[in-house]
């Protein structure tokens, strides 16, 4: 999408160890009506796809999702991160390690939001090693229910996540994908 | 809203303690198109008040902040919470205490996402006590910005939060009011 890739040119700001911090836009300031043309680029992407339910992990997930699930009338779930002591009875769980983090969460989804009849699109801000997306992937597929993809804002290419999951036969749709940071400029994929 | 005191009657489950739980729609499934109406409720709200930016806190906040922002056209920016040892520089922070989860909070906001020309509406999913509106005037007040008032879904109002600050000249309007509360019954405020 290349309204996104000149966004994060025009205004993402990259810091030591490959982070590009898009904060005005996507996961501190907001910027509805971008994220709207995102959630529209999303539901031209799955439009065949028969998607009944949109799943997210919270926090910086919930607006992009939220934007999409308008733009493809479906409802939105968000995983709640949790310590292993709070998780309550009668949820999914996967276990998530974050590496900007460098610690694992707990991400849980209740039973009676997910069935076996749903085919789920999976919605997030970022994918860098693709660790949150297998464990949304891990809770759909508790619930016996499909994985009819993943949309994706920004997809950090060089890290190998992305593509690890298409070789596996996911569908990933990412808006923007760096290939290539340094210090003081981005490059995208063809 | 009538129709959202219709809806925490049909779907809201009532547990020991005063809580009402109404994770079918508003804070784990979200429902965005009854989401978008009471965004479209709080613009309709809110329109004269020349509101440039909407504040919340993650992470059940963001979804009814990203609806309300749509439909009054102003970026959202909210509050991320952070442990004492985590927080970043240029920020305004605000300590919140949660009676839900008996413990407190960092709220932090980036200095550069609010400024002292902002008229801010601070949205959020439930108003108890009230500590997080507190917190969230407080970050207002320190980027020397104004509160043009508080949208809320869900008023607890039994438990004076509310009130107390409409005492103080804050403007709160939620869109439904619980004033009474038993095991098997939600009285609204008229």
């Amino acid at each position: 999408m290349k309204a996104l890739e000149q966004k994060i040119t025009a205004e993402g700001k990259i810091f030591p160890g490959h982070i590009v911090k898009v904060g005005s836009f996507l996961n501190h300031r907001l910027d509805v009506n971008f994220l709207m043309e995102m959630g529209e680029e999303i539901a031209r992407l799955y439009k065949d796809a028969g998607i009944t339910k949109i799943i997210t992990v919270e926090a910086s997930g919930i607006a992009l999702a939220v934007c999409a699930a308008y733009k493809m009338n479906v409802p939105v779930v968000f995983g709640k991160k949790a310590s292993a002591k709070n998780l309550s009875n009668n949820v999914y769980v996967a276990e998530i390690y974050s590496f900007t983090h460098k610690k694992s969460n707990f991400v849980a989804i209740s039973e009676e939001f997910l069935s076996a009849t749903d085919k789920v699109l999976i919605v997030d801000d970022f994918l860098a090693n693709g660790e949150a997306i297998r464990g949304l992937i891990s809770i759909v597929k508790q619930a016996n229910a499909q994985v009819a993809g993943c949309a994706i804002a920004i997809e950090k290419g060089f890290q190998g996540g992305g593509d690890k999951l298409r070789e596996e036969g996911v569908r990933v749709e990412s808006l923007a994908i760096i290939d290539e940071m340094t210090d003081n400029s981005i490059k995208f994929r063809e």
